[in-house]
């Protein structure tokens, strides 16, 4: 049978071992697979687009495990009560292409983005930062706040939402973390003073959320809001003075805050900061960017971990989604002989609807 | 919720309406999606090959609907008592880009495929057409006898495959069925005589399951079983002499038996024979061939056939794979508040892991 990891499962998973200890495993899960980063086949994600969103399906394989992502940007949809992003992942067994897991990808994802921020966070923020300016309280912001204290110990947030709801509601999850917030009136005031500032904003625009006047020396900058082409969160001269980082460049240059100063920009490659091929942050003034907007081995990492782990744990259901056969060219058997018998009680279905 | 049809659901709903009914309301939902053809946002679909196999995504839209397939084709998997080829399927709300069904899609496909032929055969074999060859008695062979008869008329078979248990097989789940099975020593004593000739053979090469001193006027050559580059069962003289008919030429050249007459052959897309703009067959005397290779069209009719019947008849489930939130961007809420209280027990199992 196929494992199901449905959005229960995944809140279970995270309650019995707890935010930290499952935010750290997923690290250590990340850490390995950007170790053998080119040991993955990878290509661009596969995109549709339509006047309201996107639709994106994301593939990748070791070539022992496969696994892809379906995954949607709909920015309207917050204001019909439904989430901007969802999705779904599966795994599957490379040597004989059945299909092992499947799991919820909408919580997963804000998981794997935050535990991929920190994973890079480890080696271009400075190792005594505590205090962390986060900007744009949606979706995402709480999940960032947790992986920054758990792998960082960052101790302290100062924050900014346009919208004060996104701000009692963030203090509110975050009630007994022992995270100390500070509410900033607008973004320039989160981030003076931080050591690491993450930018976490939806509107889909070149907007400015972060400006060179804001950047101080020894600054990293987690940008993770800026993801697809035409939404990006910086003004490009940060990332002209800054050293930049992001996970996968020809998806980066596309999709990323470098997408705002062409094509043939330079970047380092994440994978080749953790394999120690490229130097991470350089000194204590240097001022670094994480330009990250998901990769699909992020998912794969996501997608290896949660199964260990809903193993391990019991936590998982089964899907009845692979016929298991007597004789594998038997197909038919499936339908079983019952079917003309059977028959005339539901015929009337088909016939209302052609 | 999003619903989810697995496989035994499948065989319940063909159960339910019964095989004939299935097959001609699937062929009738094919028919609308070819007649609307270039509704479609259409691509290539999107392969991963390792040595054993492959596993491909094939996504399609209309702008409504999206949707897609997970597939794989690992030919040494039946002798591990494993499918050949499994499949899954994901049908979306463009709109908001939520999924909407998760489908089995193993004997899905085996259905859409039959069905396929049959909307292809009604256009282009000889509407006298009694009999039927049937070379290849693998995984396909009992949908495709089935949806002959259902939509042709097909009363007769002349049957073949190397492996006489596959041949036991076949005669003992159309048991009952009302066809006139007859055994042939080789495909040649199969096809003589017959009105339409179906190669549905598994081997992956440039097979001569079929050659040019075999067909005789006025046959339908109904090819489904080479669709993948490597993969062919029609000597290529057939091809040069008869009209070729192809779901998607683009995809045909690489993957069709037109792969081996160049990258530039001409052959006519079935849905234009099926809106009126080509002719199908032209008289009694014609060849023609169906180039079938599958087509992510086909899929999309299929998981819009399954939703509307299995929300009809009430045979589904539904998977816990969205959140449901009060507020959209209180992700974290779906983690509840007790996951640091309740962690202690469970740490163990992330550092048995990493």
């Amino acid at each position: 049978m196929v494992q199901h990891v449905g959005v229960a499962d995944v809140a279970r998973l995270v309650g019995r071992v707890g935010t930290d200890a499952f935010l750290l495993g997923l690290v250590a899960y990340l850490e390995e697979d950007f170790r053998r980063w080119e040991a993955f086949e990878k290509t661009s994600r596969l995109a549709s687009h339509s006047p309201t969103g996107v639709i994106e399906l994301m593939p990748i394989s070791d070539g022992v495990l496969y696994a892809f992502k379906y995954v949607n940007g709909h920015p309207a949809n917050t204001g019909a009560g439904l989430l901007t992003v969802t999705g779904l992942g599966v795994l599957a067994d490379v040597a004989t292409g059945y299909p092992v897991l499947l799991c919820e990808m909408t919580i997963a994802t804000a998981l794997r983005t935050a535990a991929t921020s920190v994973l890079a966070a480890r080696h271009l923020a400075r190792s005594d930062s505590r205090t962390m300016a986060l900007i744009g309280l949606g979706a995402q912001a709480e999940f960032q706040a947790l992986a920054f204290r758990a792998a960082l110990g960052i101790t302290r947030l100062r924050v900014h939402d346009v919208d004060p709801r996104a701000t009692a509601k963030f203090r509110r999850n975050l009630h007994g973390t022992g995270l100390a917030v500070t509410e900033a009136g607008d973004a320039a005031e989160a981030a003076r003073g931080a050591d690491i500032v993450t930018t976490a904003t939806a509107l889909k625009a070149h907007a400015r959320v972060l400006t060179q006047a804001m950047i101080e020396p020894g600054m990293h900058v987690n940008a993770i809001g800026g993801d697809c082409p035409g939404k990006t969160e910086l003004e490009p001269e940060i990332l002209r003075r800054a050293s930049v980082f992001v996970e996968f460049l020809e998806q980066a240059r596309i999709e990323g805050e470098i997408q705002q100063l062409g094509p043939d920009t330079a970047a380092t490659e994440l994978w080749r900061v953790v394999t120690g091929a490229a130097p991470g942050r350089r000194d204590a003034a240097e001022v670094t960017v994480f330009d990250s907007v998901g990769f699909a081995i992020e998912d794969f990492s996501t997608l290896r971990y949660l199964r260990d782990l809903a193993t391990r744990t019991g936590l998982f259901g089964t899907l009845d989604l692979v016929p298991r056969l007597a004789d594998p060219k038997d197909l038919f058997a499936v339908l079983g002989h019952g079917a003309e018998a059977a028959a005339t009680s539901g015929r009337g279905f088909v016939a209302e609807l052609t």
